[in-house]
């Protein structure tokens, strides 16, 4: 036995013992650096992105701990491979081994991921807020949650959707600035076309006179359209945001209302009809 | 024959039997301790989603027992492919030949791993509950079960809707809060509008003072469409949830009878019919 | 030639052999370890499984069977390829390369294992039945038989549908309780509604009272539409499953005979005529 | 010169030939072996199922060839890449190499495994015979040849579809046991419903006294819907495949002719016309 | 220095050299048998396909030289790469690095490996010729022109649609056989059927004795369907490639004017008015 | 420290420069070698395509720099990982890192290369020309500018479309010989179909006689269909590319005026009116 | 002790030190090289490019230093994984395992980069510019602000889309060069055609002589169409940009006038009446 132990090759395993020490010293030295610069890395990029932005505290800490949190289970799991690849456990077998696993979990949970990314950018966009009215990913409604996986909007008759972020491509945001209001009118072909226009715009000048909603118009395009019955005038004006329904209601009703007085029609739909005898 | 063995080298066996063995109890000591710390931290999270999120005990255990199993799975995996390339069996090779048959599986069984996934999100952020009315997947209904594989939706006509959770992408909950009610009535361009909103508010009136059902509302928006053949006025209130359907109805039969009484008329498709004798 | 043959190093492979030899002993004892247990356990899940779900006998075996016979092929695929490893034969390369191929046929047969995955839950979870009535994958019809591969699914003109598994996402069964009979009916705008109510209420309890298919109602719920030309009332009641068609045409017909009896028009479509000269 | 050859270790290329040689021999004994057990296994495999399934010999004869030379091809694969990893050549390197080369080939290859996966279980399945009558990728017609590669359906307007096998995906096989005829007819609203029950009901007796193709009925079922302008009535029958179309064409000139005869109307489409001057 | 090369082992770099010396003349000669036999396969499996499948000695050449510099190049790039191997540089990490640039544009050219193997397959079983009408890809049109990347197809409105071929799936050949002519004649309630069947069967029979180009019928299939406004019949016949629609409207001008003569009316729409007065 | 030099062993790193030094001139002499053919054979192909499809210099010298920067970019990157790998950096480590990154940016880009490849062959192939007229991506217009990453399309209405190549699957072109002109013209079901083919044909005679852009016909084929109220007669003609729309104006014109003329009517859509007195 | 450290080969370490320090050195000059060349070469292209194209300052700098920072990051990758692969830490394991995490963090964040290259191309290739008036994935509106990850646009009912690049795959922009304006207006089948088309051209001529945003025309082309009540010409213009919609509106507005001066009627839709009397 003590022949066998006189065999064995210490200045070897002496050696060997050393350099490892050595690897783990200067790994965990390495890791320590990354760390520390990667944090502050973080931080002044965010708290420039908050000056930039405009961005409001809550909101900063909330992507600024993601950011944080991201970076450290990176690092970590590359100490642990590190690590124990210095001490020759086979960690790329392992590692191809659990990538089976792995890549069947990875594409269920691909969506997962789809989902923070895309969270992650709308939230640092601004893109929507709570509290805007937006149409997206087939909705129509009002914000009432942004999170990093869904985001909640509130439709008009009360339903409330749950919509993954990943489902969130385009957002058609109506709450950014001022809308348009839109009244297309027919009138007879047997009308004066500027005489309906003449009592279309005084309408248009006296509700623009009271109504403080409306930014600018509203104004009578002119002939939209011969349609087959009609011919068929557009008013348009632009309004404060979220106003635009209302002050559409008001022209069509003040339009309606002119039209009686002076005697214009709005027509209904035509038909000639040409009297036949039947043949038989 | 003892030749032979005598050439053996004994120490280099021994040394590696020392080696191979110093390595599994590492191995098992470092498995027993993330076990352990694993099992804490799922707990700790579980109880801390559970107090914020005021989820059911039965909810949190289903979870619960759920993330603990696929994490013991995992560690158990990691221990026998460690254990294996300890002895110097190929394991790379082995899980490289299994991962041909296993990206074959992958992708037919990602679904299931998707449902689940899905379903541990849906369950966790309480989307939706038995007993809601929801829209999702293409189906409208009641949730009658939700676990972690499928939901069961009980359609308005009795179908029993099986829904893999992978399907379930955005849903629209109707039992989340007040809903709204919607009438559109529309009158003869004959009518004054000012005298049918005076008695279309009237009756809003009278049914809002009557039913409990009703939160805000009812009131008359205005003229919301010029028609082809009538002027629209849309009725709007909020009611009470699930009851949305019911105030639409009273509305439309009260407004009904309120215009019968006042004489107003909701106008039939009207045309003008110009006659025109035959050529031939 | 006797000179060579004393250079080779035979102890080096007496100790080949005998490692090689102890390592087949350990993985085939390993291999009969891991198949007792795992069947085992297979039986014990599907004893399990079969009282918890009631599940018949012929099902249980069919699923049973499938999941031993994966279980074996899987174990002897494992049990080659690490035998053919001791050998130091080059299983990495010829799984490798077998992989290109292998994975060209896996993306062609994908299809067929999603068909078997879904299979065996479709089974497992009883989503189905022979003889149910359901409507999945496009298709609406009786199921005529379930396999792990397709689904057959006789519609009601008698066709004969072959639906693969795969295709089967979501499954609504319309055999799994009672069903809903629905009857919009429209009365004129000059009826009166109340009137028409108590009529069509009439009909509904005495039908209720002689059919025995009928489980709740049927109850007239209101004025579900002010139709172009016609007021809507609903009519609605749950029957027992299958017979829904049969009571919504009884319904029918009772109804449109008490109406006739009472004097009470289901009107056709109106519209109002504008009689105007042609100008020229 | 001869100094170097001295020089060279003529035992250790002795014992590496040897080794070789083993090796060849043991890989050529188990492709035997794994040639003859594998290709028992299969004919046995295709007699069960010709007599479970009761396929033609023809047919039988095509699969079985086909699983032979699959089987066959990837025994050789494997010998050659076996042998020459025994002569030490970078089969790996060749294989990742080729594999580049592979999978571009491949991806573009897909459809043709695809196609012959999917053909094998057509035929197998004989989920479509030649003569059948199917719905299937979009096309209606009579089969007139099914191969592993594509399947020919012969249009009902004469032209020839050519469908590769991976898009049929769902069959619908509309010669697979009896059809049903389907009859709606509208009678009048001022008709009586009974009457007209009657009436038609006579004349699906004597139809079915008369038309052999007949299985079951026709019976009237009731009113299927109370329409704009009619009560409909519906007629359903079983009839032998194929035949259904003949069946209707007779049921729906009788019900005419019986209509005629007994003063019942099937009535044009209705419209209240309500008579108006034109106000200006 | 001599010294230092005294010191160099010339016997183990002459065993080198000769070592790699018989593995490239090894190389060499697998390389010409396996590209001989792979020939002479290549040459009588298409001089068999040749015979079997009628094909023109034109198409079978540009096959056969299509198959044969695919097995070339294929052969090369092997040969490449093993007698690299040989000289011991890394080809496989060349060929990984090679791979990454690859498999980007492999995923952009993939679809032109796609169009080949489709070209190669429409090629090789005839499913089109130069002169057929086709509906494919959406698109409907003589085909002008087959190649291994695009097929070009004349439209009828005279454009000329370039189809990358992996773009035809199915293909419906209109030029396989006879083709089915088809018209629909509808007639007046008041009509008698019996009447209107044997005036058009008269038409029909006249019409097939004269034109050469039906092959089978016109026959008068019966009662298609009870229209809103008309008993529609259904004549259907059988007639030589390419004639359908003279044959169609020939039938068409021929019963339109058989039925001015018996004095059979192919109704206008109708429609019932009930005239009611204004309410107000 | 003396002694420790003298125990290196300076003959085996003599050795290994002279193997790299080899190695390194042997490896560009083979990629100078494979630069000049390659160089060449891009060359002669680019002359024979030249010639047999007569492309203009322009497009050729375009498609030829493409292909040798490619060939020039592809052999560089071979070179440096071939050299790299003599110097025994860790390329595959490397190059295999550089793939998970690669492989991100490689998804994004994919659509770049996909782009480039297919615009070399809409190149190659002259799908389409500056000024053709063609519909492809879903838009229609003049080809404006072709390049290999995007084609610029103007639209008729004056918009212009950056359509990326890979967008363009199938491409439509409308300038690519003779177009059709069709005009489906009504006569009313009263009229005698012989008295109107006949006028009709006379008009087309007698603008094929004096519009030099008709190549054939114009020619009336026959009744196309019975409509609603009125039968279908097409004319058919055969014109000169891009005056197809001029040649059918004409045609429609030239048809009415000798209608009128002719006494033949184009009949107004029937309506048969069938007047009942209203039940209540 | 002392006599294992003599054991140790000082020899060999201090060697591999010293190839450390070569590789080293040799690593970072090529690095440096490296990113001199690069850097020079992305200036001098985008000086380039900048003249060409005529690119504003701001633009090329802001695709500058996008290229720049992208080259540097994977230069410092490279240098960073050379230089661990230098000290023989795993890098390839490593990398392979960080290769799961990265694989699904690449599917999630694949969109992203996307977006990048996207909007590279499109900044770079001025597709669009702030101010223009585009339709670009199912949106319309004058583009806002053009950014590498998102696009901004205005849509005309105020509503602000964000739109990613990636979504951007064809882009039609109305700004970019004259547009056509296009009127088609019915005259009565009794109106002389030739009649007509002059009191519209004498409009069109007098218009394009006042208003100065009219480019080439308007003309009238022709019949575009015999339609069911009225025949069809078109009158087409080519105006400046985004004054199409004004000289339309114009152009009606006079046609109308015109005609109602001219007697000219543009007809309402006609319907031949053939009255029958009720049977029953």
């Amino acid at each position: 036995m003590e022949e066998l132990l006189n065999k064995i090759d210490w200045a070897e395993i002496l050696k060997d013992i050393g350099i490892i020490s050595i690897k783990l010293i200067l790994i965990l030295i390495a890791f320590l650096i990354v760390r520390a610069i990667g944090g502050r890395i973080i931080n002044s990029a965010f708290d420039k992105a908050q000056q930039r932005n405009h961005m409001t505290p809550g909101r900063t800490q909330t992507l600024r701990s993601l950011t944080k949190s991201i970076f450290s289970y990176v690092l970590i799991f590359i100490l642990v491979v590190v690590v124990m690849g210095t001490f020759n456990i086979n960690v790329a077998g392992l590692l191809a081994g659990a990538g089976i696993v792995g890549l069947a979990i990875g594409f269920g949970a691909q969506g997962l991921v789809s989902d923070v990314v895309t969270g992650f950018f709308i939230l640092l966009e601004k893109q929507l807020d709570v509290g805007d009215y937006v149409t997206t990913a087939g909705f129509d409604g009002i914000v009432e949650e942004t999170g990093l996986r869904t985001t909640h909007i509130r439709g008009f008759n009360g339903t409330l959707h749950y919509v993954p972020n990943r489902e969130i491509i385009s957002i058609s945001n109506h709450t950014r600035g001022n809308m348009r209001a839109l009244v297309d009118i027919g009138i007879s072909y047997d009308d004066n076309i500027d005489n309906a226009v003449t009592v279309i715009q005084n309408v248009c000048d006296r509700i623009a006179a009271t109504n403080e909603n409306i930014v600018d118009g509203p104004n009578v395009l002119g002939v939209q359209a011969l349609g087959a019955s009609d011919v068929v005038l557009r008013v348009i004006a632009k309004t404060k945001n979220d106003t635009q329904w209302g002050v559409e209601r008001e022209l069509r009703k003040a339009i309606k209302e002119a039209f009686d007085e002076h005697g214009i029609e709005i027509p209904y739909p035509h038909q000639v009809n040409v009297e036949k005898k039947a043949a038989n």
